[in-house]
Formats: C-alpha cells, sequence, structure tokens
C-alpha cells in the first residue's frame, strides 16, 4: 500500500495542513498556567445554559465558530466534521454539529478522541474525499463526574491517583495544502491503536490503565517507522497524568524503547499547577485537545517545536460494565505533527 | 478534489471490494423471516455469558471471527477495525476489539454505525491507508432497553411507534481489489450525513426522529451526484421502521425527489414478520448490520440486484438530554455498494 508503513502506521503523503485552531475553557482552567492562551474562558462552569450538559455542547459550538472565524472561513466551508467527547451516545459532539450543520462523523475513543479525529480526519484530506475537515473534542467536569463517578453535590473525597476532567473543548481545522493561508503545522504519519487491557479495575487511577496502551501504541510506531524518540522535541501524551507518565517510561523501556525523560510531555501535566489541588493531573477529552490547540500548534508555528507526536489515551471505562467487574481496556492514537517552515 | 462530488458525497474510485461478511444474532431474529440466512444464531439472549453486555459483546467478536473464517484469514492480516454500538462508551465493540487485537477506532453513530464504518472504513482502503477494515456494528435488545427505557423486568407496556432493538451483530471486511478471492460487491460513493432534528421529543418514536435526516442525506446524494432513485435496485434505510419509513417517502417528495415505493426497503421492516409483534419494526446497530450481511450483500454477489444505496439512520438519543427536554438529532449515512461480475 502506498499510504502504510509496516503494521499500524500511516503515512499522509500530502501532509494535510492544520490552518486554524481553537480552545475553549472553563473557569479553572482559565485559571491555570496555560490561562493567557485560550481563546474563550468561560466565567461559570455553566456557560450561561441550563445544565452543564448543554454548557458542554456550547463550548464545542463556540471553539467551532472562533476556529472557523480565524480562519475566515464559513461552516458551509467545511466538509466534514469529525468529533466525540465523554458523554453518554457523545450529545454535546451531535448538538454542536446539529448546530453548525456541517456533514458529522462521531467518534469514540474516550480521552483519545482528539488524536482519532486527526488521524481519520488526516485521511480525508490527504486522500482528496474533503478539502476542510473540523477536528473536534470535548469534556467538562461536572457532566463527567455526574455520569463516570458521582454527582459534584454529593461531595466525594476523591483519591490520589484520581485526574481531573478538564471543562473545555479544542478544535482543528485540516485542509488541503494550498488551499488557504499559511499552515500552523501539517501532519505526516499516523498510528492507529490497538486496545490494550493489563487488568486494571480501578475507574479513579485512568493512567495506570492508559498507558500500557500508549506505550504499545508508542513502541509500533517506532517499530513501524524506524524513528527514534530523539527525533521528536516532544512525545505528547493526552492525559496520562502523574502515575500513567510514569508507568509510560517503564512500559517502554521494558519494551527496547527507552523515552527521553526530558522530550515527554503530558497534557494533563501541563493543564494544572499544582496548587490547584487535581491530583495526577488534568483528563478528558478536551484536556489534550485545548492543549493541542493553545500551546502545541502554536509552538510548531513560531518553529519553537519542529516535529512532535501528539498521543491522545483513552479509558475505555463504562460505569455498567465495571460494576459487572469488567477491567478497564486503554487505547492511544498517534498523530506526527511537523512545522511548516 | 478528486474523489469528491458536490457537497457532501464521496468518490471510492478504486472501488473497495467487500470480500466477506458474517452475521451473528439472538433467538428472537432466529425465528424471523431471515432465519436461514445468518451465519450464527444464539440459543439464549444471553449467548452463555455472565451479563447481557458481555454477550452483546460475544456476538460482536463471533462474528468478527466468523467474517475472517470466511474468508480464509487471521486478526493479524486486518489493519483496522471500525466499529460502535448503542452501548454507554461503545463497550461491547471495545471488548471486542480487545480480544481481537486489531487496531480499533471507535465509532458513534447510534443505528448509523454500519454505514458510518463502511464510509470511513472505504475511505481508508480506496486511499490506500489500509488494505483490509472489518467494519461491525451490533446491539441486544436487553442491554439496549436497560440503557434506554427499563429494565425488561419492569414489564412496561410498548407504545405503537416503538421498534423492537435487534440482538445482533454484523460484520464487513473491506479489502484493495484484487488482494482476495471474489468479492461479494464493491462500494462506489458515499454521502456523510449532517444532523438534522425536527423537534421530536418521543423516545418512542425514533422513525419520526431519524426520517428527515435520511431525507436530507438521501437528496443531498441525488443533488451532489445527478442520480436518479430509478437508478438503484433498492434503495435500503437501516431502521426507520413503519412510522419513519412513510415519513420518508412524504419528506423526499415535498423535496423534490419523489421515491419510487417497489424500490424501497428497510432493514427493520426486513428482520422481523408481523406475527413477531415487533410494532413499527426491528431497530439498533445490529439490525441494518446483520441484513446487510445476510440478505443485501448476498443478493448483490448473486446478481439479483446490481447496484444499491445502504442508509443506516440513526437517533442521537440520550436519556440525560431528553430528561433534560432535549429534542432528537437524526443523523444518516449512505453508502453505494455494486456487483461485480
Amino acid at each position: 500500500m502506498a499510504n502504510r508503513m509496516g503494521y499500524q502506521t500511516i503515512l499522509y503523503q500530502n501532509r494535510p495542513w492544520i490552518v486554524s485552531s481553537a480552545s475553549a475553557v472553563g473557569p479553572r482552567e482559565g485559571k491555570g498556567p496555560l490561562a493567557d492562551r485560550f481563546d474563550l474562558v468561560a466565567q461559570s462552569a455553566d456557560f450561561g445554559q441550563d445544565s452543564y450538559e448543554q454548557a458542554e455542547a456550547a463550548l464545542l459550538r463556540e471553539s467551532c465558530r472562533i476556529c472557523l472565524g480565524k480562519a475566515n472561513l464559513g461552516e458551509k466551508s467545511v466538509d466534514a466534521m469529525l468529533g466525540g467527547d465523554l458523554l453518554n451516545q457523545i450529545m454535546p459532539s451531535s448538538l454542536a454539529a446539529r448546530a453548525l450543520k456541517i456533514p458529522f462523523l462521531g467518534m469514540y475513543g474516550a480521552c483519545s478522541t482528539m488524536s482519532e479525529g486527526l488521524l481519520v480526519g488526516g485521511m480525508l484530506v490527504d486522500g482528496g474525499y474533503a478539502s476542510r475537515v473540523l477536528c473536534t473534542a470535548g469534556s467538562h467536569y461536572a457532566t463527567a463526574e455526574r455520569q463516570f463517578r458521582f454527582p459534584l453535590e454529593y461531595g466525594n473525597q476523591r483519591t490520589p491517583a484520581s485526574q481531573w476532567t478538564v471543562t473545555g473543548a479544542g478544535v482543528v481545522l485540516l485542509a488541503a495544502p494550498g488551499a488557504d493561508s499559511k499552515p500552523m503545522a501539517c501532519l505526516t504519519r499516523a498510528c492507529i491503536g490497538r486496545i490494550v487491557d493489563m487488568g486494571v479495575t480501578d475507574a479513579n487511577n485512568m493512567g495506570a490503565a492508559m498507558a500500557p496502551a500508549a506505550a504499545a501504541t508508542l513502541c509500533g510506531y517506532f517499530d513501524d517507522t524506524g524513528d527514534t524518540p530523539q527525533q521528536f522535541d516532544r512525545i505528547i501524551t493526552g492525559d496520562l497524568g502523574s502515575v500513567g507518565s510514569g508507568l509510560l517510561l517503564e512500559w517502554c523501556g521494558r519494551m527496547g524503547h527507552p523515552l527521553p525523560e526530558e522530550r515527554m510531555m503530558d497534557c494533563g501535566l501541563t493543564i494544572f499547577d499544582s496548587a490547584q489541588d487535581s491530583h495526577a493531573g488534568g483528563s478528558g477529552c478536551g484536556c489534550s485537545a485545548v492543549v493541542l490547540s493553545a500551546l502545541i500548534l502554536p509552538k510548531l508555528q513560531s518553529g519553537e517545536w519542529r516535529r512532535v507526536l501528539f498521543m491522545a489515551t483513552g479509558a475505555l471505562l463504562s460505569p455498567t460494565t465495571s460494576m459487572q467487574g469488567e477491567t478497564i481496556p486503554g487505547v492511544a492514537h498517534a498523530v506526527v505533527m511537523e512545522g511548516v517552515q
């Protein structure tokens, strides 16, 4: 095959452009270390909506509109929207797509959704099936807590390994090269993840559940391509947090691909500072999506970074199957992004 | 763009092959009019598993194995698995993908999942990003009732417009042309659906919620391509049921694309017979997936049909947003399949 390397790695020979991005976050994220970099910071967690679910949908919708606005494009210029979130039946994404009226393909990869959308959206653009594709992912602390753990009113105590679901939506606009103004970066490769489950059952320790899948995708990518970790300015994971990030180093070392700690970055460890008491770090589909838009893409655009591997990681956890005693499968998809100078 | 027609239609210039398919269903489906056509009929709704959720996952997993077995291929020969189901966090699909160890992209389009997976999988193969892709969709009556309506033990009375969620999993193996033995059919075009919501709030009337989206996709396809309904042996909808199928005719007529009734077929009206008391018909991701595998593809393979449009339809319904007063958005994705004689 022309566009494939090894077992699970895809080549984007036409190098689809990332022409615009946007991020919209909640008040807590707006007080963190990336505060000044977000396009929109909601003044309240309900974002003026009747429910947190509607707030999550509104953050997604508005970040899409901001992203298109930056590129000076209307909704009608976009051929497809690919996105998802953590809520049952990905309702916030569906409600956002309903408002935007863009042909919509729903994705579900838990917190790996942003890289899943980029991976598939990259093929749509690279293969000439679409000229512009919006890739989206979002999450909301209050809706995720209600659905996966406890309603906030219950006031449960958080365990040390637990992570804090980011309230926010991140959006990236992909386009065929040359179609628009100078891009922020381009996509060159991607690696589709396999589901890996090492038997973790603690729903408050997502990092441990996701790390083996992240290691499998990363080592799979290195095996397929012959790349080394040193060829990346950063290897960026979605939301492994402090527990999972440590485990990733351990797993990759054991699997023959030791990772250079100074080149590693985790979005979950980037979005909050330690004073914000988020325990093992941030999480949620929105975590890696907003950090991608607010921090990673600008650094590729400025030339500070030339090449990064962006790998959002997902814990495929359902309260129903967890209560039935099922373990937590993990998945991670990787996308290689390069600067366009 | 080379591979695009009009606003939302995709061209598969390399005509990806459908080389194999399989279906596994529950006991009720195994007593319906397609009984003899399914590859596996479970003798009990729990399929020997500890929970209905695990039974749903096992039906998916086994139908994948049967599909690969028919093509004389192992799991390692498949580059990607694309699939989804109705359950929260698409757990049955994730558990099936965990067992098969195939790189996995989770889809969510409610009951439109089978055509969503084929649409995206078709691009993977057509664009040379994968040589073989498994597209899967499944559902289970007991898990869907528990999640979306009431546990079965409650014994609620069903309304006349309600549909019966199919217990079953359908799987299709796509491959690059020439890669394997003679195909059952090939993919030639697809149409990505927009989300359409005409304000239906009755969670027991999915057909009415989905029909406007189905009409939008179908008319969009006709507008993009210049095709007429008469150019298809069958225009096949997923699970509009009796209520939604009538509404589709009405909508398309009003939108300037009158549909010939004798060429229309709905999988939800095909899988059960009237004596089975399923009210408005079958539904669920698995409904169109098992009818595709058991009935539609064999008819394309035999030459009885030469060209069909397969459009699974989804009601993007969440109990949470429904309880909050939200209406039910619908979506439909279409795939054109042709015989290879």
